[in-house]
């Protein structure tokens, strides 16, 4: 495992990608983004100008592309597949739905190459410290295969099963609630603001109690500021709170705190702000309840 | 401020007026229980057999009832209030809707005597060992005459307001969260069993994650279990949540991911669980999902 191929230079992508070039990996990245080959060259990698090329009898592809469909237009359509080394290790570790990942996956498989379905958590700071989550899923063979590759770019590595699609399942899980909660602390911060407490006060009470969640305390600050500073954009969670009602809906579960959220986003999105940082959810609930965003406003 | 009364030795209560006997104060407790009388007697305070007998000549009056209809038949009905020294201080613990306890500081003040609304937060684990989190809201004064009786309770002691009903509204803000995040922590662990998922690597990963909560890696666990101990019963947040609401449409406030938690309690509750423990709102899920407790199950 000495060749990787890698495409996505995206926010998550290229410092992905620039991981496996300081853990020795000779990379080859691709993006339709010339600015982002270019940001990847410079970090002592490879860019260069399609996926086949990228893929190109290298030992192992990592796919951080935006969705399922385009996993499947590189591997299938561009010809990255193909392109691969015969026992050519696949890692996907883009954010998708169960079903379309064990489709992709017996389509790798036929052609005699492996895959592994791996997406990963953590975000942009995850990502560029090498400090990612992921939640692999495929046989443990590939998986032990896989695993000097996953170590340069995450610290954290889990083996959540052996069909493909559980890692995807993992990940759904943990959007779940990651949706959920930055919709919940929205609702609070906003029901607070109607209520006419001090949201400096409310934040150091809640994000210090049993009422506590990761996401309060990282986006709960963010709430109060008019054009906070975008770590995620409002779409992912359009898009993730989507994927994980997909899901739902295809295991036949039911998910009505999710669907909530959701809708909370998507009419978040609607009114044009869906690369607003995913903190500004709140906006919607302003909307609904008739407030403004005091602290911007007082200060 | 040396004698104290105090009304409602429950789970909360007890712990409670102990500490405040450890902490030097002559205490004479109040519940309708015989046994909780006792209990205080035992643990060196004075079980008293009515409200007004506690409150007689007192200092001040800590209402640890069940809710906002208690504390005003205690104080209004039951004779505490005019049993109380002239200037005595009045200070609510229990959790209760802004509106009842504005009107409830209003005729207390009305006879002269002074009130604090001072909700807590912190569990049967916090009122033992006098670590509970009290938000507080009265006049500047009166909070800072009543400090040596809430440290002898709490050691996170915020002062969220000059109005009586905001310290109720903080804790609503607060109970809001914590109802959601168990149960969108239920949501998530039922999908998770769902598309069959081993729990124990969810609960590992979502528990050291950005999808974490506070109430995710207490109650997660839980979960995973047939009859778990009770450490706060299903009825509580039934009521906290319905309070929730109460306080949301009194505001005139959207609050829809509390209303849909809400739902899954009440609907627990009544088929019955509702004395089971609050990770037990699990229940209903798996019911909507057709799903058993896997873990349980398995071994």
């Amino acid at each position: 495992m000495r060749t990787i191929g890698f495409v996505g230079l995206g926010a998550m992508g290229l410092p992905m990608a620039r991981n496996l070039v300081k853990a020795g990996f000779a990379t080859r990245g691709f993006d339709v983004r010339e600015s982002a080959r270019t940001a990847f060259g410079t970090a002592g990698g490879m860019g260069v100008v399609s996926a086949a090329e990228a893929a190109q009898d290298a030992d192992a592809l990592v796919l951080m592309v935006v969705d399922s469909a385009q996993a499947q237009e590189v591997l299938f359509e561009a010809g990255a597949l193909n392109a691969l080394r015969k026992n050519a290790l696949v890692i996907l570790s883009a954010t998708c739905p169960p079903v379309p990942v064990r489709a992709i996956a017996e389509r790798v498989q036929a052609t005699g190459r492996r895959f592994l379905d791996a997406p990963v958590s953590g975000g942009t700071v995850g990502a560029e410290a090498a400090t990612l989550s992921i939640m692999a899923a495929g046989a443990r063979k590939v998986f032990d295969a896989a695993v000097p590759v996953l170590k340069a770019i995450g610290d954290k590595i889990f083996y959540v099963g052996a069909e493909p699609g559980q890692g995807a399942a993992m990940k759904t899980v943990n959007q779940l609630l990651c949706g959920v909660h930055i919709a919940v602390a929205a609702e609070a911060v906003a029901f607070a603001e109607k209520v006419g407490l001090d949201l400096r006060t409310v934040l150091q009470i809640v994000g210090n109690s049993a009422a506590s969640s990761w996401l309060l305390r990282d986006r709960g600050p963010r709430m109060m500021e008019a054009e906070p500073e975008v770590t995620s954009a409002i779409d992912i969670f359009v898009k993730d709170l989507g994927m994980v009602l997909d899901a739902g809906r295809e295991a036949k579960a039911a998910l009505p705190l999710a669907a909530i959220a959701h809708q909370m986003f998507v009419s978040t999105s609607g009114r044009g702000d869906g690369r607003a940082d995913d903190s500004q959810v709140i906006r919607s609930y302003r909307l609904l309840n008739g407030t403004q965003n005091r602290t911007t406003s007082d200060t």
